[in-house]
């Protein structure tokens, strides 16, 4: 049997009961922790509360061949990973693979950011358009990307979403500031009309989601894009047009200016 | 303190090591199973994890005054709730009361059907468009906005994930076959132009994910309107334009005609 499993949101106590009990008894895990990252714990934490070693993947090993695939043949396979499994595409050609070989999985969810920062930014998930992610910039490498999926999702009234890049394998994770920045750049870029988010637009910052210690702070762009969030991981959430329910969460929630309550 | 507790997905077992933990610890823990319900557990089953009596809000108490809020003044107050909390306005409301008067409180994480069905539909995250909920109609009551919402997505090359209504009070879910004719019924009463999704149509019925006996099966709808997926919870997910790594997951996992694979 080969088991996909998400471990949740932030660190080892985020995993479900269901995954718990699942790594105590399976005769092997793999860890995927490219694509996602269990921030809030360390690889002993892990195998500590779980009675085993575990063996980190490397990307040729997730991306290209899969042996771990072959060996559920005749043993209890589990793999490991941050977040909800199946949000990459790798995991989801693991099953593929799995259907096509004869082997049956399971899959075993966890919390993921990709619910759980539209939740805590108080935001209503009805209202979100499609996802976006601000890759860490290089030379020759600078989507508009990111900006345009956000002036998209504005134009039809949709609150966006903001992933920030993880580069889990260099230990390098995008803050809100640099994402903040980012989206700034591409403004400078585009002639006014396009222009739909500017320093004097209201964002959400949202940190270290399922921590004791995370923070979610709304304010212009202007005043987030100096704010110290602390550790990773981050995201963002742009709003559009706001409900006064949406209104009042982010002013005595999210610490936004009342203002903002006049608008709706 | 005042705790806001996801369940996660299906059963007792998919709550976080962190909610077990918490509510094992507070003095008084209530139920908010009006927006969202743990199917796959019992009361007593939740009871007998936690180890302490659950005492189930009515509407009232939910939705026009909340005296537990108070009452987290004093002690450690727990409210529950399936899936992933803050999804529903009533909770983020919660949290203004508690900012506004003062009261702490934490917010603990689950896995949630907004994240888990798009992930196990093997369709990727970033492709989806804004989420719809299909309504239990009346008469008087059959709006058509679903059914607009998958056309605009599609007008953007974006999938839609379909929620089903849930009316926990009168243990009531409507079914993948309820939800699929709601839509063709929809389809029968615009013009030929605006139809954009028909009896053959691509769609993923997904019935129970989380569970061990979860299905996710992918056909034309003419297909999976008569299918039985058993009981609740369902939901549907209809594609938009599909990539070759997710045509091939909906073949070989979600068992849909190898046709789709030449449309790539």
């Amino acid at each position: 049997m080969f088991y996909l499993i998400g471990l949740g949101l932030f660190d080892i106590n985020d995993m479900s009961i269901k995954a718990l009990n699942a790594l105590k008894e399976v005769d092997v895990i793999y860890a995927e922790f490219f694509t996602s990252k269990l921030i809030g714990s360390t690889l002993e934490a892990i195998e500590d509360k779980i009675g085993s070693k575990i063996h980190i993947l490397n990307r040729s090993e997730v991306e290209e061949d899969s042996p771990f695939i072959l060996e559920a043949k005749n043993k209890d396979v589990a793999l490991i990973t941050g977040g909800d499994p199946l949000i990459a595409t790798t995991h989801s050609d693991f099953l593929v693979q799995c259907a096509r070989k004869g082997i049956d999985y399971r899959v075993i969810h966890g919390s993921s950011i990709l619910s759980s920062a539209p939740a805590i930014s108080g935001l209503q998930g009805y209202k979100f358009g499609k996802v976006t992610t601000i890759p860490f910039p290089d030379h020759n490498f600078f989507p508009k990307s990111p900006y345009m999926a956000i002036k998209e999702n504005m134009d039809m009234e949709l609150h966006t979403l903001v992933l920030l890049d993880i580069q889990a394998h260099k230990d390098r994770y995008m803050s809100i500031n640099q994402g903040l920045e980012y989206l700034m750049k591409v403004k400078d870029t585009l002639p006014e009309e396009e222009q739909v988010i500017n320093e004097d637009t209201l964002a959400v910052g949202i940190a270290r989601v399922g921590s004791d210690e995370g923070i979610v702070k709304a304010g212009k762009i202007s005043e987030l894009i100096d704010y110290d969030f602390g550790s990773p991981l981050h995201c963002i959430v742009i709003p559009s047009k706001l409900h006064i329910v949406e209104a009042e969460y982010l002013v005595y929630v999210a610490g936004a200016d009342k203002s903002i309550l006049e608008k709706c």
